[in-house]
């Protein structure tokens, strides 16, 4: 592929040639008396011949019609970012040490105004580059994990990252910030919550809502917050460090397991599902939320469970749902099923047989509200009693998406079908505020 | 089964029969030093021998174990609740009429208290009896559609609630009322809305938390302030009505596409999304939250869109899910698929083949957020604009759950697929606040 017009082909592509604009240049679009001014960016392998992109000042990307009627100039090359010479630390600093890994997202990319592609941008130099406060809260260690869409992220990564973020841990730094997209984000924290286990320091993951190169970007605060915690937080649990609000004045730390993202593109947009969040970071000092927290505590020895059973999936139940799919699963080797109900835990009473069954074949089925606000009580209607007669293990508040992890962990923990059940049930990383059952 | 032991067999039978106490009847239970009060409720056919469940004066039911140290006493028959005769409003009256269609669920149920069991208390007397205050608000003309769990609910259920509502507003209502358990009536709203058009009158699903029978009940407030909207509301619209906030002072009216359950069993469960709620019911008057609405026109000709597609399924998406599902309902007859993506409309690219055959077989396949918040925009990152690409329909701003019934309504209206796509994507009942995309 031509990278200098990566992606462009046919009409799109002649006139880009003539008016002499590569990737990266500036171009001004005139059409039907409106303007746009901004960066031509690449265009996928999917893309027409007949829509050119471009990034506004705003941030967002813009497709344009080529027609007849459509004026193009360039009006400037690419303008590459200065990087400051970073202020390194002293050597004989006494600041903590603070690893910084990334597996990709808006947080660890900025745009590279040659290309206009989205790079990650994690080296420790690029980062107090960035964001030059990093350099007096700790000696940075970066390290890029992963250079991929969140959406992409598998169990399989979840492992990997458990792997790197114990060996960090294991080196004696103070915290370690996972930089991550904040689509999955929070079923990340989730798997990392269980599969660390015993921490010593804070494990942050941070996302951001706008790229490092917007104006209005969330990256550079959220970032602060991160390492700031990492360094000094009295807590040592895994947790997601986000926009409190939608000002730039807190940044709330959300533990791994009861967060989720509720909307899609504000800067506050994740929040503690059925729980206070556990600690806030504002005028540059760390307030805990709670009393009832694991210390940090770097004599304490970590243990890692990083092993994800893939083969769990999740059914969010609704009106019409066919039976069938539930059958599907039990018939090509699922070991375990959530199953997000209506309400207080309640599906279908068509969906009975086919849950007896794979219940009989020893799948795990456990349910969970898609309410998402408040805790299931199957004791209270006939359909939530039937369905605990048949086996369905009730997970009280516990979120979909961390049940779902949770059973895909202690699936991948034991290849006892008791054992599973009994780590799903009980609470291991405050997942589950649980009451107790008479 | 012997009704006066109803479930019970076994050791628990045996107990019953030697302390004499019937289904039904108030028993006194001393265990470990607790003492639970309550009415003998039947038991489910799933049940084992080793329990007996009564329900507490709080409403909640309780299972208890019986052994050796457990002491059980009868200490009262059941209480037969007692009927005052019904306001019965003048036959002169200049009360609007109201119709009140019940589905089932909790709003139209109470004890009975011989049997334990719940049943529907839907006759126009019942009404006026258990909520006298209706008699000053309308006169009611009362009938039970259904009496089933809401999670039973199927999209038949919706066509045949679609022809009840329409006869009796072809009969001259000033509005219908639909009680309806709250588990699934998101749902059921949502397919009203799309299925009742041209509106004369408004349409009130109204639902409650706790049944009528327990103190804390919102079944007759929320009642109350549906049948009022029903009567007497400026907006002909399919609405939910429910508690504005956990205490009685409002109840709100939300757009049947707009809204869902958000909390397991709080009394303001209800939530608008991504837009204001349409009305509120406070001090006896109903004051619009917008100017934007379909007025009430009792010369307005109503025409109904009865027919929903079941062969549509909704598929939440999260790491690790197999691409597999997606198979299974593309070789299955499934005619469209919503996906709930993460974030801005996003899932994994190991999905992308078989979403591609999946639309090469004329499948619909819409995009909406699991975010729940916010609005998807495909336009942003690789993932998005190569969805688009492939065909994936995006959906604004649009509940999942109110895009699946949109999905099955447009595909249960029209055989023609491209005829359906413009339905899905055009804004029907305010399901959709739509951007223009350049």
């Amino acid at each position: 592929m031509n990278e200098e017009f990566q992606g462009y082909k046919g009409r799109a592509l002649q006139v880009l040639k003539r008016i002499g604009a590569r990737v990266g240049d500036i171009v001004r679009v005139l059409k039907k008396g409106q303007k746009f001014e901004g960066i031509l960016i690449p265009r996928s392998e999917f893309g027409d011949d007949k829509h050119i992109v471009i990034k506004l000042r705003s941030g967002y990307n813009i497709g344009i019609f080529i027609d007849k009627d459509t004026e193009i100039n360039k009006i400037g090359p690419g303008v590459k970012p200065t990087f400051s010479p970073p202020p390194l630390p002293d050597q004989k600093t006494k600041l903590p040490r603070v690893a910084v890994l990334s597996t990709g997202g808006t947080i660890a990319s900025r745009v590279d105004y040659r290309t206009g592609g989205v790079r990650p941008a994690l080296t420790a130099n690029d980062l107090y580059s960035v964001v030059p406060e990093l350099s007096d809260i700790a000696v940075i260690e970066a390290q890029i994990l992963f250079s991929i869409f969140s959406e992409n992220i598998t169990p399989n990564h979840w492992s990997q990252a458990t792997k790197y973020v114990a060996r960090h841990i294991k080196h004696g730094v103070a915290g370690v910030v996972v930089a991550h997209g904040t689509d999955t984000m929070g079923y990340t924290a989730a798997a990392l919550s269980f599969a660390l286990q015993n921490l010593p320091v804070p494990v942050i993951l941070v996302g951001s809502q706008r790229s490092a190169d917007r104006p209005s970007s969330d990256a550079a605060t959220n970032l602060i917050g991160a390492v700031k915690a990492a360094a000094s937080a009295p807590f040592a649990e895994v947790v997601v460090a986000m926009h409190e609000t939608v000002n730039d004045q807190s940044i709330i730390f959300h533990r791994g397991t009861k967060t989720r993202k509720c909307d899609t593109s504000r800067r506050d947009a994740f929040k503690s599902i059925n729980t206070s969040p556990l600690a806030r970071f504002k005028n540059d000092k760390i307030t805990m939320l709670t009393d009832n927290y694991n210390r940090r505590e770097s004599q304490r020895k970590l243990t890692t469970k990083p092993l994800f059973e893939e083969k769990v999936s999740l059914v969010k139940f609704y009106p019409g749902l066919n039976p069938g799919v539930i059958k599907w699963y039990a018939e090509n080797g699922f070991k375990g099923i959530i199953l997000e109900g209506t309400g207080l835990g309640h599906i279908s009473s068509r969906c009975f047989p086919i849950i007896k069954k794979a219940i009989a074949r020893n799948i795990l089925i456990g349910m969970t509200s898609q309410c998402i606000w408040g805790r299931i009580n199957m004791n209270i209607y006939n359909t939530g009693r039937d369905l605990l007669k048949l086996g369905v293990i009730p997970l009280g508040d516990m979120l979909s998406e961390t049940a779902l992890i949770k059973m895909m962990w202690a699936l991948g923990n034991t290849k006892d079908e008791e054992e599973a059940k009994r780590l799903l049930t009980s609470n291991v990383a405050n997942e589950c505020l649980c009451r107790t059952v008479f």
